[in-house]
């Protein structure tokens, strides 16, 4: 049973994973009655209309936000400031404007200077994704019982906040709402670092089989596979995640590093009573994170 | 169509994840004609009668290996040479040992000085397995594509090397051979690595949402919960390879540490080209190792 729509026409700026994920799930909850994209990429812009990902796509951000009453932002964080720039003075009244980066704080400071007193801005953060990239990596089950945190700020309208809130509920998200500092750290440590370690141990191993000469990632079992996973994911948006929430990623970088200066001593030592209960600590935390976790990822159902 | 059985009696010493699996693997296979199992634990022992893991089941592992013509030791490896020690002298004539451990220099040298000219040892390593642990975390489709790596000693007969190959590929197992030098080094990275750094990133996280008051935890993505997953591995198995495997696992770390100084420098100096670069690469190698990787693992079938 369907609920009216929330919106009359959505447009999608960035159609990669987050941005076509986010229209078919939309289009799956009824949520408005036309979708648009712009892309900056041509080939993205073709995929979407033959993907029937939206009713209209554009190269061009300003024809595709045209009577938009909500403003999706989906693209590499770093296109923020020139695309909030570009399409600030055009948003109509009412207009609603949401961005899905991975930082916050970076985010915010992007984007509201540019949007005028007439348009509402919330800033959001699905935790969901796939190693995959495009608008053919897209599937409608993404947020499915996943969090949405939300990091308004003081002056976002309690209102607005509470209608984006509601987009994500219905397209399957869990939704939280919190300080834009908070969610930097927080997700520097369980997003950012992993990915981290997952681009620097790919490499890793492969010089190490260049320096041997011998296979070595062939054998590898799932320990090192999930812990790799993430390092085929986009290139570009990485690099805009590392570069706009530094400060907090070098400061989980800083704090791993301790931690495992104190596990690398007590193998250098070969401690074993303190490796064993260091394990056992983090075995129980691990298990109490087991009940807290998110669902399992929805399985990925591809369009053909 | 099963083939004949390769051996008489097995004996399984050490009844936890892969050693239950083995077994059931073994059976599967119809790769002899009984078996049975020795165990310190009377909880494991009994566990094992309950879930007809084995035919006898007992904690005296001399009991256990009466008459056996294949003796497998899956305890963790800090076991293996008061083990050894113990069972060596009650080898019958032609009675094939085979370990099954993670680390494979440390476990010749436990085990081979205490296997009598009359007996043949063969040192393997399925790289398989769960966070999971204990006789009933075992299942038969555990080693099913998955690598095995043989770490014959120059003084290994051939034939029981092929004898032991051929043990595992009934079992599922593609088999490969290399030198236990080698191997531990492959290990500690894709291995041993891997599970230092989901042991240390949990209590990472924990103490940040600590030191914040806030929760942390609770939203984490895939990309964290993939690469922590094996933190709730058993404590005294890890304890025993990280002591066994000291030197190989502090110069992956060492090689780590450079390779992570490196990202860090990037991002502290906002270099974006660099970083895109980095991400780049690393992506392509981790593309080609999902050419070349193992199957995904087993569905887990567990017997209820």
């Amino acid at each position: 049973m369907l609920q009216p729509p929330l919106f009359s026409r959505v447009a999608v700026i960035g159609i990669g994973l987050i941005g076509s994920s986010l229209a078919l799930a939309m289009r799956r909850a009824g949520l408005a009655d036309t979708y648009s994209c712009g892309d900056a990429s041509q080939k993205h812009v073709n995929m979407a209309l033959e993907l029937e990902l939206v009713d209209k796509a554009t190269t061009d951000n300003l024809a595709a936000i045209q009577d938009a009453d909500l403003v999706i932002l989906s693209t590499p964080v770093g296109a923020y400031p020139t695309i909030a720039q570009a399409i600030g003075p055009h948003l109509k009244p009412g207009c609603m404007v949401m961005d899905v980066g991975s930082v916050k704080q970076a985010a915010i400071a992007a984007i509201a200077p540019h949007i005028p007193a007439h348009a509402h801005y919330v800033p959001a953060h699905p935790i969901a994704g796939t190693e995959e990239s495009g608008p053919e990596a897209g599937f409608a089950e993404l947020f499915d019982n996943r969090w949405c945190l939300l990091t308004p700020m003081p002056e976002t309208a309690p209102e607005a906040c509470e209608k984006i809130a509601e987009l994500w509920r219905r397209c399957g998200a869990k939704v939280e709402t919190m300080g834009p500092e908070h969610h930097d750290l927080a997700l520097a440590m369980i997003s950012h670092f992993p990915h981290c370690v997952a681009f620097t141990a790919i490499g890793t191993a492969n010089r190490l089989a260049q320096d041997l000469g011998k296979e070595v990632l062939c054998y590898a079992g799932s320990s090192f596979r999930d812990m790799v996973r993430v390092a085929a994911s986009d290139p570009i948006m990485w690099r805009d995640i590392f570069l706009n929430n530094r400060q907090a990623v070098l400061e989980i970088l800083s704090r791993f590093r301790k931690d495992l200066d104190a596990l690398e001593q007590e193998i250098a030592e070969s401690n074993g009573p303190a490796l064993e209960e260091r394990f056992a600590q983090n075995r129980e935390i691990r298990r109490t994170m087991g009940e807290k976790r998110q669902i399992e990822p929805p399985p990925v159902t591809k369009k053909s």
